[in-house]
Parts: C-alpha cells; sequence; structure tokens
C-alpha cells in the first residue's frame, strides 16, 4: 500500500509518521524542496509522550514526480488545496482522496472527483511541528472518516496504523455532518482563544468567555438545528477543559503571524447560515475582528 | 471663581490647565500625595501643537482638606468616582458639580446632589499623560455640558475658558441624550480598536471593521432608535477619519495593562438595552471578550 500525504505541517507529518510506522509506503509531498530534502535525508521525527522515533519515508516537492499512490491523503490547510490539486492532478487522477482540511471550504473542490474517489476526515490531534521534519504529537484525539457513498473500501487500508495513541473511526455520518460538526466547534474555540489570547481551559473556566461560548452556541443551534445533539455546549465545554493547555491553531497561527483558516471555518459557516436566511451575529464580529488582525499583521510582519 | 478639578489624568490635567489659563483659580485634587506634591512645585505642563506653557495651580491629595470651590470638576475615571464621592462630602456638599465620566453608571450616584447643582458633560479631546503633572493635548474636541433643569448658571464661569483649542458648548440636549450619544460613540470606537489593535482611522478603512461597526451601529440604533439622527454611521467613520491616529482611550488601557472603561461604556448600555427587551449581540460579545483579556492582564501583570 502506497500512500502519498500532500501537506508536511504538524497534522501532515504526524499522519506520515503513523501511517509509516504500521508499515504503509508512504511519500510525503512537500511544498518546499528544502522541506523535502529534509525528510528523506533525516525521515520524520515524532516525539509523542517523551519518547522520540524516527520513521523513513519519501518525499518530494513535485507533485507530478510523485508518482500514483493507492491513496492520496491531503492533509494541507483549506487556504493552500486549491493550488495543490490544480498542480497535482497526475497524482490524484484515477487515485482515492482522503481530504483533511478544516471548515466547510473544500466540499465545492472535491465534488469534482468521482464520487466513491473521495473521503474526508476530520482531525482532532494536537500536534505542533518543531522543524522541517520533526514534529510534537501533544494530543490525541480521533481522525474520523466519512464517504459519499457510505463505502470505505479504498480507506480500509488506513486502519493498519488504527491505535490507541492514533484512532481512526470510520464515521456513520455523512460528510456534510462530520464536517459541520468539527467546523461548529472550531467556532466555538478557535476565533475566541485567538482573539483573548488563553489557552483552551480558559473558554470554560472564564465567567465572560463562558457567557460569550453559551450565547455563540445559541445562535449556531438556532441556525443548525440538525447539530443540536451533536455538537452540545457542555460537550465543548468538556473538550475545552480535556485540551485545557492546548494553543488552538488560530491562537498559534496568530502567535506566529501566520495566516488563520479563518475563512475556511467561519467563512463557511456564514455562508451556509446565510443561505439558510439565519444570522450568526456574534460569530460575525468575531470573524471581522480575526479578519481585520490577520490582515494588519501580514501587512506589517 | 476657584474651581476643584478632582482626577489628575489626561482629562483632569488638560481642564485644570486650560481653566488656570482663562484666569479660574484651580486646585487640583489628585489621588496620590506625590503627584499632588509634583503638581504643586511644578504646575502643569501643557504640551499642544508643539508648543509648551506651564500654568500654576493648588493640589491635594486630601479631599477633606481641598476646602469649598465654587464649582467642582469630576474628572476621574467612572470606576472611581463612587469612592471619591464618599470621600469628599466636605468638598461637594453645596457645591455645583459637573461629572465628565464616560458611559452612563454615574447617573444614578449623581442622581443623589440637588438637582439644581449637577451637570454632566462629554469630552471629546484627546490628550495623554506624559507625566505627573504634564499633559499633551492631541485632539480638540467640543466638551458639552447638559442639565436637568436647562438651568446653566453655576457653569457659565467655564465659559471663559472656552476657545478653539478648547471648545465648551452648553447642550440643548438633557444629560440622558447627550450620554447615550457619547456612550454609544464609544462603544463603536473603543472595544474595535483595542480587540483589533488599530488606531481610530483603521476603522474607517479595514472593510472587516467598517462592516463590524455597521453592523453595530445597526444594532444600537434599533435599541435606541431615539439616537439615529444624533450618531448617525457616517459621522462615526467621519469622527474615526478626523481622529485617525489616535489611540483610543480603551486601546491605551489596554496597552498600558490599566483597567479600561468597559463597564461603565459598554456595561451601561447593555443594561439599558436590557431593560427595553432589546438585544446587542455583537456589543455583548465585544464586552466579553474586553473582560476577558482585562482580567487576564490585570490578573497576570
Amino acid at each position: 500500500m502506497r500512500v502519498n500525504v500532500a501537506g508536511a505541517g504538524a497534522i501532515g507529518l504526524l499522519i506520515g509518521a503513523r501511517l509509516a510506522e504500521a508499515g504503509l509506503k508512504v511519500q510525503m509531498i512537500t511544498r518546499t524542496a528544502e522541506q523535502a530534502a529534509a525528510i528523506r535525508n533525516e525521515g520524520i521525527r515524532l516525539s509523542a509522550n517523551g519518547d522520540e522515533q524516527v520513521f523513513v519515508v519519501d518525499a518530494t516537492s513535485q507533485p507530478r514526480a510523485a508518482g500514483e499512490g493507492d491513496l492520496a491523503v491531503l492533509a494541507m490547510k483549506s487556504y493552500d488545496l486549491e493550488r495543490f490539486v490544480k498542480s497535482a492532478e497526475e497524482v490524484l487522477d484515477g487515485t482515492a482522496v482522503l481530504f483533511l482540511q478544516n471548515g466547510m471550504a473544500h466540499l465545492p473542490l472535491a465534488s469534482s472527483f468521482p464520487e466513491d474517489q473521495v473521503a474526508f476526515g476530520t482531525v482532532e490531534h494536537g500536534a505542533q511541528r518543531t522543524g522541517l521534519g520533526s514534529v510534537k504529537h501533544t494530543g490525541t484525539g480521533p481522525i474520523r472518516i466519512s464517504t459519499l457513498t457510505g463505502n470505505f473500501r479504498h480507506y480500509l487500508p488506513l486502519l493498519a496504523a488504527d491505535s490507541p495513541a492514533f484512532p481512526l473511526v470510520l464515521a456513520e455520518q455523512g460528510p456534510r455532518h462530520l464536517l459541520l460538526a468539527k467546523a461548529m466547534k472550531n467556532c466555538l474555540i478557535n476565533p475566541v482563544t485567538a482573539l483573548a489570547n488563553v489557552r483552551n481551559g480558559k473558554l470554560a473556566e472564564d465567567p465572560a468567555l463562558r457567557s460569550l461560548l453559551g450565547r455563540l452556541h445559541s445562535e449556531l443551534v438556532e441556525a443548525f438545528p440538525e447539530m443540536a445533539h451533536t455538537v452540545t455546549l457542555d460537550g465543548v465545554f468538556d473538550l475545552c477543559s480535556k485540551t485545557a493547555d492546548n494553543t488552538s491553531s488560530m491562537l498559534a497561527d496568530f502567535l506566529e503571524g501566520r495566516k488563520t483558516e479563518s475563512e475556511a471555518i467561519m467563512g463557511s459557516l456564514l455562508s451556509l447560515a446565510k443561505e439558510r436566511g439565519a444570522s450568526l451575529p456574534t460569530l460575525e464580529a468575531l470573524s471581522d475582528l480575526v479578519l481585520s488582525i490577520e490582515r494588519g499583521r501580514l501587512w506589517n510582519g
């Protein structure tokens, strides 16, 4: 089984390492030649629970040179997806593809692939890239995989990597429900931690932030009533407490001066709500603040 | 004419200097003995438009020792007002009092004074304290004064200081209208500049912040329809452009790690709206974010 993992950020490296650990033949597709060379020469260095392991994988920055795999895992950020897909037809053509982006903005893009050759996943791991080819696994959460057809045959080989440290779950719900649930959680946690400059735990502790999350949750459930049982406010506070010391990806992006996934995460829910005639004033306020701060930093930085 | 100016922050010092300049006998009432001594010894140093002038005024940190004036101008922050009023009965008893606090939280407190001896003012100057007794006048805007009775006789002597650099306006509207208009402008400008970490001008330029202000303005006007002609969105954008380089007081408080006036400014509008059964979701989101950041900084700092 040969898997191309495209995108060598924290999540891509984590997945590459865990799949290699399970005996799959992994090739990383990176954005820069420098990173590909580093990974080819030194492997992926994974640290987890104080242990460090190195996994040998192949790597290239040339999608056209990557060659076909049995499966392509797309682990880049949502905003990098379209460019990659356009440049990598040779890798993706005729191959099963697993999209791991946050938000829902990639659903239309994925619809250009044959329905039985795409799957969508949500990732709840905490991971931090610590070098070109090194990653720290800071929190374990399932990768849930969902297909449009309910048929998982292309993706079953991934289950070889399923373990308590790297749980893989074949989801019963369709991709839309799965991605919407994840996007709602992201909307509740990411912009608030980024704007208030706090780790996840504070959202469950600080009275003002608890109250903000409560109103934001009510708004979201009013706009998406079908999610009321899937994403509960108590569940979100629980998640914040369990990941209390985590820096959310959006706060990390702020702190590192990187582009955030605000468009994919908040933008897609705002559009969906608009289509339904629902208003999300709290989320809109958060989104505008994040966008303006991001723009200011990218300009000034 | 003897005026006690209580509160020697940027606005208190500016007013003390401008009144002294007009020939009024000014005594500053400061919070610390150190500041009173500095002002007694060195006067108030006012810099404006590149010029620097020093004005000799009296100063004390002991309200009980201040003695009666013909007029007391209360220029401390809203959150310091109650403590001062309780400690300064001798200064305030039987004297005309001008309240200059932001927000509307001080209206109930002021109602314990005889109706014809209180006035309320809104301040639109930009000023920055640069030392114990020195202040930089960074932007000129009117001080509007309003009384409950429509009678201004106690306050007319202040008009001696009226000038293009320090305009004093006797307002036709009652205090409630005047303070509500100012509080709405503060709610539109202060929390957004503080959270997005931008000077006023950006609110009129950045597309995301313009859009945020637009929605916040709609919410406020829906809750307070009587203000629709007094506080227009265009007027607010104009104000932002005219004060483009100004750091709002709330952003300055954030940057200096000081307590903000969030409670007086946003808290009082949120309460008022609640009384009317109106909801202000955008303002609530901003308020919760400011409160949590403020709490985090005051705790950690």
